[in-house]
């Protein structure tokens, strides 16, 4: 079956749709809460992704602890697959959560992009974990920094420079 | 073998004090972290508690959605497992980060009371990401209300009122 240029478009434009909806009730669901709340709880899935990927740093750059890299690593796998995307729905491209949005408008115009970044991001956050849980220090260090450059190349595009 | 009380008393100081610092290297690593970026931390983490939590209520008090429902009691178990605790360390009993800190002095004098409370949570919020799995709604939804226990029981011990 020969798919035409429409349909992928149409398949991509659905498949951002399912991420940022978080594929399926959770659009209705959050619908309930304010976009104050909405930017304040992905401005804290950041804080929370940054706590571990500052303890991975440390580990892999310092002292090693596998216990502390394992669980570092399966808190941010976790939150990858958590469907962080349904919190940046439509009615939240400003606004003021613990404080002004840092994500750009060009974010909300770009969803085949943002569907690419999130993709890249989740597949190096589960990567890492199961590198973690059976590499040793040196595949755990390489594969951080596939996963480090796939949040640079997210913020690169979307977050506002502080 | 028997325990004198005293050596008990050690045991559960020691317990304490490895599940306040991580269990290993986590406090030498954080101590390079300015305590206004631990509470941050901390504060951002029961925030993404809250919102997965927000997830799960709306799911089960509502359309239940089993895909939604897995992804947010896995991404809670994954931040019990993952040594909060470590954010707690000395020098964060007062401070700022997304704001004033919410946990109460006692918090800090109190660490066997603080080790039970945070190991209920941890055992039911990991039982609940199993019950998800395998159990069904009504399993689920029982479930959701034990974990619920567990942050109230905390809460009241140990929180500031808004």
């Amino acid at each position: 079956m020969k798919h035409s240029l429409s349909m992928k478009h149409s398949l991509s434009v659905l498949l951002a749709a399912l991420l940022l909806s978080s594929a399926g009730g959770a659009l209705a669901q959050q619908s309930a809460a304010k976009p104050e709340q909405l930017i304040k709880w992905r401005q804290s899935v950041y804080q929370v992704l940054g706590w571990n990927s500052a303890r991975i740093k440390a580990s892999v750059y310092g002292q090693y602890n596998r216990e502390e890299v394992l669980r570092s690593a399966n808190a941010i796998a976790a939150l990858a697959n958590s469907g962080v995307g349904s919190l940046f729905v439509p009615g939240t491209e400003s606004g003021k959560g613990w404080k002004e949005t840092a994500t750009r408008p060009e974010f909300f115009r770009n969803p085949q992009r943002v569907v690419e970044l999130a993709g890249n991001f989740n597949r190096e956050a589960n990567e890492l974990a199961r590198v973690v849980a059976t590499g040793d220090e040196a595949a755990v260090k390489a594969q951080f920094g596939r996963l480090s450059q796939t949040c640079k190349a997210c913020h690169d595009d979307f977050k506002l420079k502080d």
